[in-house]
């Protein structure tokens, strides 16, 4: 189909017509009329004309803003505090400040009856061991008054010797960014013997790989609204999970979880940065608190470069064995990473491609975490994949050159179908790896891309072409409970789904529609959504591990059942009949076998009375000592200025086996963002520190560190979807 | 108890502890911890410091304001209307207006895909048939600017022939209001023989008696504000009911009830003037969707004088016969009433009280409603009972008069059990009505008090004291089915209430929270309640006819037994347990018998695993051909200037059988609203249209329209409550 003729499907929302293969098996879900076609976002007419409302639109009578006080140093100690300026200054209206530090604020004082404040003793913590971290706040009528209130504190600080690497941290002279040792954590693992798996290999190589740390940079800035009524607390949060808000936030103020609301209905991006309340979220509060005004605290873009997360850098020595033959032999890895100046996983799942992406029986890592005076480290899409991908698959293709094999053949002599990583290597409920490799290599025309580059390499000339491939597994995906949703029937047919969790852009509000819509035999366009809000809506887990679809959709498939099965039971007063004996036909419910006896859902006498009916679903068990991750293989072809060493990607193929599409156009553009991201990752995206002067961050803004642009990405990006049944894998319950 | 020691109690929020009368059986409900208690209301802190928001407080970014180009006129023709000079108004935005009167805004032109738009035919009618009819609208910056604007649209008016009383309006030459007779509606309904009833009777009297139009004047103007995101519309409303306010404007606008969501968290007031949208409602969405901005339409003071409600005026012709052993033989009745100047059910209700009050063999009543060029009549707290009142018991005391007897005991005489009035007769479920007379004569001190005043009467002085009693039923308040409710406990134990019915000012949220905390053994403190949002909450009917707390009690206590049912369930797996075995103990889940085998509630696995309980409560059905109603009686000394005519009222009890009083704090403040109303109607409100000379409404304002203020109400005012067991009365189900 070509491409113009595709997007006219999209524009109506129509599903794209499948060229049926010849002879193929026709697909368990070929026969759903909406679920799998590609459609616009329930939400897309508010995303782009503007009145979609972000938590950074909210605007409330009589708001303050807030801003806070940041250490200019990489470590330092806070000696003494004068917040008398700030009092000076026009419009600001409330200060909070650490009293043992020479503010005059009193505080954690605001919890008082009925509740007993827990202390939040590391709000403001006196010793500051990043550029950024949080000295004070203020709350003023504008935004910039707040600023002003904030210069406006004087702030006497010891200057501390800083280490702002994670190589420098830790060799025992480095500068202590804690008590003890800059070492957070080290971890093993080993399965076979490696040295036995070397003894085997015809080939052994080690190499080490260092990947830069990549900055969270979301459109929308972090940041809240906050405000109390009596004694509950609602914020209004760019989040991506107004569950995991509400718990926290509850904890450290010492509430109810039911007096804390936390909604979050748009999320300008977020990509893992956004799963926690940042101390915006408990300083907005404690504002909110102390003025008895709402308090709306954002962040400035350069306090989002410094303080709200990042994919941290990691250094990485990989050592691997291969036979002649193309079967690898044993994998030795060591990295060491850094979560920041406090615990925050720097080293999580760094590891975890080695053991778990190609069959290998002798595999061996270490990985150690380490502290330096730097911002923290923030699950960001994927935490550890990318940067371990780009060591393994680097010295993947070393092994094909050195055993002359092509680099898509050696990875075939090693597809797995256990996940090897995990404690009794339980078997995958499907492996998609081998066909994602299989067609995207066939779509991409691998080999005579290879065959034409490596012609090209000996022309003159000094634009040359190189291809690439290289292949992948996500460690989760398959998501799980708990998960609950509310279907809501309306007397008219319409329906409200009542969701807690996120749609952080990924499309999850519009599929979730698809789903009721199907299971119901509605328009999409009769379905009303609510969500994201702790107050309101049911419980869900975060959006985020590409777990959202996999855990939600299931559950409001439950929650429509739960209301289908109500109906009939409603409708069977009507039709003087057996439940049983009753089918939902969308419009009507008929007596089976008595197409004659029917009655239309809205004439159904229970549900005119009763007004609604409610049906709640939950998300099932997944099937035990079973394990459901995605794989996928990209393709790409690079074309390098030899005498300048720019290069320009040409194009790129992502084939993914994600488990069924059910909406193919945002499933597409997740993979087109994807490719986007780990372009960014691989040739532009690096945060700079003055490691040996002054510890600071030098490139934090988007003049400095360089996002790519439409310019940067090819034109040319294909997204080829490989769907393999999975009967597993789709589980509705209690 | 003194008035001070229980207002401590009060203020405290504890039980006002009951004085066991001796030899009394305990009441069943004697052991509730909570219920009964007198708390203040959970929203007590928002309400009396400001930070309730209620629908008129909402304010956005970007939103206009609208206003209502209303006619002067009681009786009218719009022949013209020039719009052009609203336009030239600095800020206005919006324009409505009928184009087939010569307004340049087609309408309605504002639904498009994906719905057809209803003809909204009669939004604007050219045909104005009482003074404030709406003919035109516009949205402003400023509600200064929308004011301006409708100041500036020209209407050229052919001005007709009015009629303003209803007596008038039933003559054959009289004004016709619509096309035909203004006699809208003429019943009658009768039992027995009314002829041979005053034929048995020793003393047969006839009176007419007329009462006045009162008019509902909450505090809070009546309004909204509108928004639209996409193609779902959200109202904020100052309403009743907000699923009744959701399915009218669902109705006019040709929307799915799905992308109606009305909102309505506090009001200011009602009465029964806000149980349905009104023409500013529909107006608001439609200016909002012509500026693609919030808009928000409050009437002014003086608007809602003319038209958002009235409890019409009444006369009433009672004829009725008595034995000299006080035993009624016969009443008949003829109301004329009117709902104004379309149907609006101006004699709903008017002879209830003679057909139900009391025992009766032989009753006759005809009603007819007429129209006239007036505003509509609207629900008022007890719609035609009253006015009946008003008219029965001054004849009855006229009869007791008669036959020497006193009044008090002329209505002992009389007492029913069933539903005299009602198709079959249907017995009560209880009759408190001898109670209330009994309980409430002997604490105002009927006796003494008749005596006192008659023998002060024959002293000299122009300031003479009179004592009066008066019976009353209401036809409605036992509550029922449909209500659905869920309760959501968290993992900490606290928990989230989901009520679609509104709290009109009753404290129906505190009484919902304290049956959730007596259920749960919990502190009323940890509950929230989310309520009045048809996007978020549960179905509810409209909140009114004292059916509020009768039909949501059971159905939050049905949601909560519900939620303990999971609870048992998921605790028997860890207590390794059947579920029947297991007791529900507040903070426990114990084996019955094993008081050591028990876990705390937060422990639980499988809720700390799901996040969530949520229980979905249903109200059950009422038992068959029974009626619960409440009954009452008043008893009220006054003091006359017979100089002067000016009447004090010097102290006034009411005892009042309601069923079981779940908060004795919101039910003595109901008792007393309702004195103060009743005052009102007796002897300060009445609405005065100049009937002869222009029709139209010359006290159109607090200053000249007498609502009694705290002067005119006595300070000594009793209120007692007649609880009786009726265990027919408190059903929960499915």
């Amino acid at each position: 189909m070509k491409e113009e003729e595709r997007d006219n499907y999209y524009v109506q929302g129509l599903a794209v017509p499948e060229t049926p293969e010849p002879g193929a098996e026709p697909k368990p879900w070929s026969k759903t009329a909406i679920v799998g076609q590609a459609r616009p976002r329930v939400d897309a007419y508010e995303r782009v004309s503007g009145t979609a409302i972000y938590p950074s639109d909210y605007t409330f009578a009589n708001m303050l803003y807030g801003a806070i006080l940041r250490c200019p140093h990489p470590h330092a100690r806070v000696k003494k505090i004068d917040i008398s300026g700030a009092r000076q200054i026009d419009g600001v209206h409330g200060v909070l400040a650490d009293t043992t530090t020479g503010g005059d604020i009193r505080w954690p004082y605001v919890m008082q009856w009925p509740y007993e404040a827990e202390k939040i003793s590391k709000l403001f913590d006196s010793h500051c061991r990043f550029e950024g971290d949080a000295v004070a706040a203020v709350a003023a009528a504008t935004p910039c008054q707040a600023m002003d209130g904030v210069r406006a504190i004087k702030v006497d600080y010891e200057v501390l010797p800083f280490v702002a690497d994670e190589r420098q941290a830790l060799k025992p002279d480095a500068a202590k960014v804690h008590d003890d040792s800059n070492q957070v954590n080290k971890q093993t693992y080993s399965r076979g013997n490696v040295e036995q798996g070397f003894g085997e290999a015809d080939v052994v190589l080690e190499k080490t790989f260092r990947t830069a740390c990549e900055l969270h940079t979301p459109l929308e800035l972090h940041g809240c609204v906050a405000n109390w009524d009596g004694d509950r607390l609602t914020i209004w949060e760019s989040t991506q999970g107004v569950y995991a808000i509400q718990s926290k936030v509850a904890e450290l103020l010492g509430l109810p979880l039911s007096k804390v609301r936390v909604i979050g209905h748009y999320l300008g991006g977020a990509f893992g940065s956004k799963l926690q309340p940042g101390k915006y979220t408990v300083i907005a509060a404690l504002l909110a608190r102390q003025t008895g005004r709402p308090v709306k605290l954002f962040l400035a873009r350069e306090e989002t470069f410094l303080v709200v997360g990042n994919r941290p850098p990691a250094n990485m020595t990989i050592k691997a064995g291969i036979k002649k033959d193309g079967t690898l032999t044993a994998l030795e890895f060591t990295g060491i990473a850094t979560g920041g100046a406090y615990p925050a996983g720097g080293m999580t799942l760094l590891d975890w491609l080695v053991r778990d992406l190609y069959t290998c029986p002798h595999v061996k890592t270490e990985t150690t975490d380490a502290y330096i005076n730097g911002g923290p480290a923030r699950p960001f899409r994927a935490p550890g994949h990318p940067q371990c991908s780009w060591a393994l698959e680097q010295i993947i293709d070393d092994l094909a050159v050195a055993i002359g094999m092509d680099p898509v053949e050696l990875r075939f002599k090693n597809i797995p179908t256990v996940s090897q990583g995990r404690e009794g290597t339980p078997p995958y409920t499907t492996t998609g790896l081998e066909e994602c490799i299989t067609k995207g290599a066939e779509a991409f025309g691998w080999q005579q891309a290879r065959q034409r580059t490596a012609a090209g390499r000996k022309e003159k000339g000094h634009l040359k072409r190189g291809v690439g491939m290289g292949s992948c597994v996500w460690f989760a995906g398959g998501g799980g409970p708990p998960s609950t949703m509310i279907v809501k029937l309306f007397s008219d047919g319409s329906v409200n789904l009542n969701m807690g969790a996120s749609d952080i852009g990924t499309g999850t509000k519009t599929i979730m529609a698809m789903v009721v819509a199907e299971e119901l035999g509605i328009k999409p366009e009769m379905i009303q959504i609510e969500h994201g809000d702790t107050g309101t809506t049911q419980y869900a887990t975060s959006s985020g591990g590409s777990k959202t679809v996999p855990t939600e959709a299931p559950t409001v498939r439950s929650a429509t059942i739960e209301v289908k099965r109500q109906l009939l039971s409603m409708a069977a007063v009507d039709l003087a009949a057996d439940p049983a004996d009753l089918r939902y036909n969308g419009q009507y419910i008929e007596v089976a076998g008595a197409g004659s006896r029917k009655i239309k859902i809205t004439d159904i006498t229970k549900l005119k009375k009763r007004g609604v009916v409610v049906g709640v679903g939950y998300r099932g068990p997944n099937p035990e000592n079973k394990v459901i991750n995605p794989f996928g293989a990209q393709f790409c072809e690079v074309e390098v200025n030899i005498k300048t060493g720019e290069v320009r990607i040409v194009r790129f193929l992502g084939a993914h086996e994600s488990g069924r599409v059910m909406n193919r156009l945002t499933f597409d553009n997740q993979v087109f963002g994807g490719i986007t991201m780990g372009i960014g990752l691989g040739m532009t995206e690096f945060r700079v520190l003055d490691t040996n002067r002054t510890g600071k961050m030098v490139n934090r803004n988007w003049h400095d560190y360089k996002l790519p642009t439409a310019l940067d990405v090819p034109a040319d990006m294909i997204s080829i979807a490989i769907e393999m049944p999975d009967s597993e894998a789709n589980n509705t319950g209690a």
